[in-house]
């Protein structure tokens, strides 16, 4: 499954649609997450030599990358979706790469690319203004292609049902991690970004990792993975219990479950991201744990694992089919211990799609 | 052997006096090299959120964190020499950074600053001025403490006198390359970047940097490795041949040598790096092989591999006791072999000392 130059052309001219509706002229993009969505392209090192595409509706895309780096760049998937041209140790980058802006544009540039080649670009024309793509353009990439949402599906969902079956009791956090890193790796994970166990008390702090604790008959566990597989970000939390659960701690479970649910069902285009939050949020308070409830309910998530669209009080921008973000409610009771439950969710044409579609059950471990 | 407290501070007032004197009011840096130069800190990812030092003449230094990462910031070895202040989620992050500048100040910033953040810095303070750091304070990190030049020192020997006792003849450069950055990593290496095998025509492109090409009976093959080791960078070059070379092959290697040897008996303190280009380039020239010495003659190495002083015509700045480089002449004739010799080298009170201490004859490898 790889991209080809027409996905690359798709994602551009939606680009410049969004552009054109912020009152941009065009967008400027550095190396990094925003390069590999529109030409799939990742230098081998990110050095002080300035490589930028530029996307405006007046011109074909060109992008300028240094001639060392040029059969890098003919290389890349999207190559022949752009005009490349190149500049030369010795010779003034930042002249070269101004000659492909309108001196008196407005760009969107990529959040990450370096303060020295924007200074390079300011000094260079003294008139065109820019603006960090997250403030201007924050979703951008927020509408994935069918072959995104592809590959940001189930990703976790094998390493999960593995990992049910091993015995925790008796082992630390950082054991039951390790494991779960390994299958996360062995079921297709080129990168594991971060296996989180939170045992008993532990659980009770959504910023826990894993540590030296050993887990015991009757804590609760939360389990919360990801990294990247083929390329996308993955990302799923599922609370399990060694041994018998106490009547509090099913109760507790069975909230962040319904909550979990209604936030599910609340997506459909259209609707405002903040109602995705709402939604989940007024479960947990309807049952009384509204300030055990500390956190966002989710986030959008693709060539990073943490991106817009974001599930928060306040986003009022509305969901579009094609967008994939975590819906993630939680309790955490301070000493005691901490229930969440994430899925990955797309947006239909008409409702929620989950990409992760493994139980929502209080599995019960050894 | 760790940096003291101590040693961060000298480094700040040295940062200072090179500000003052490129009539700047300061420098802010973020992370990278330049941060863990200054206080051994490097935040675990580099994210949306800024993290800044800054450094002027008229405060204590102060470091901007994210709240999140506060307990990280206050951990690293450095942090006792300065103020460390934290902003929250959900408050502007440029209006708490812009509070610590002068608003009518002209800072150097570190080149691969976020452009987001600098963008968000100049809507905060409209009169505050800014450069890159490699642009106004070029020297910055190029004057080494003693326990700098000391991680620096005869990184790579250990891995290369093994080396020269494998097989090179039948088999191929990725073979040996492999093997080459395994042996360095035996002795101490955290990091290999770079394993260059250039065998018979493919030594002759210095580009060239390992490939299946198997290696035969009769060929000068360049060994150009290096990469990390106590933190800092490593970068050896020695030039190697299977089985006896023709009369050809001892000429051209004894010019490379003999140049090698010219750069390293220019440098004193304040000679100009040119000079040092020049003093190896000569005895290339007066050889007859000056068009087939196609690179500059050294780079700077510190955290980084490549950093300033850079050895090259036209660079006319003052070599400073404690400044650390690479001079690496070299001699390549396209279809036929190459030859390069490459230490990195210190200035010390009156000369210059070398940081490799392997042989310089030409080896005899099977």
């Amino acid at each position: 499954m790889t991209f080809t130059t027409k996905d690359f052309q798709r994602r551009m001219e939606r680009a410049l649609t969004q552009a054109a509706d912020a009152g941009l002229t065009g967008v400027l993009v550095t190396p990094g997450p925003d390069l590999v969505y529109f030409l799939g392209y990742q230098p081998t090192a990110i050095t002080e030599r300035i490589t930028m595409l530029v996307l405006d509706a007046d011109h074909d895309p060109h992008l300028i990358v240094p001639l060392l780096e040029r059969p890098d760049a003919e290389a890349a998937p999207g190559a022949s979706a752009v005009t490349i041209t190149d500049w030369a140790d010795g010779t003034d980058p930042y002249a070269a790469t101004a000659r492909l802006l309108d001196p008196q544009g407005r760009y969107a540039l990529s959040d990450s690319a370096w303060a020295m080649h924007l200074l390079g670009l300011q000094n260079a024309l003294r008139e065109t203004r820019y603006t960090s793509i997250t403030g201007s353009l924050p979703m951008l990439r927020a509408v994935k292609d069918a072959d995104e949402v592809e590959r940001l599906a189930a990703a976790g969902a094998a390493a999960y049902e593995q990992i049910i079956g091993v015995r925790f009791a008796g082992r630390t956090e950082t054991e039951i991690g390790t494991e779960l890193a390994r299958l996360l790796r062995e079921h297709g994970h080129s990168q594991v970004d971060f296996t989180v166990v939170g045992s008993g008390p532990n659980g009770a702090n959504p910023h826990h990792e894993m540590g030296d604790r050993v887990i015991a008959e009757g804590d609760m566990v939360v389990l919360d993975f990801g990294g990247l597989k083929d390329g996308y970000g993955s990302d799923t939390t599922r609370t399990v219990h060694v041994g018998e659960p106490t009547a509090k701690e099913r109760e507790v479970f069975e909230i962040v479950k319904r909550a979990q649910q209604a936030g599910f069902e609340a997506v459909r285009p259209g609707v405002a991201c903040q109602e995705i939050d709402r939604a989940a949020r007024r479960v947990i308070e309807e049952a009384g744990y509204g300030k055990d409830f500390i956190h966002r309910t989710g986030h959008g998530i693709g060539l990073t694992t943490h991106e817009p669209p974001y599930m928060v009080e306040g986003e009022q921008r509305p969901l579009v089919p094609g967008m994939c973000f975590s819906i993630e409610p939680g309790i955490y009771l301070p000493g005691r211990f901490g229930v969440r439950i994430e899925d990955i969710v797309t947006v239909t044409e008409n409702a929620g799609r989950r990409l992760n579609n493994t139980s929502h059950e209080l599995r019960i471990v050894a």
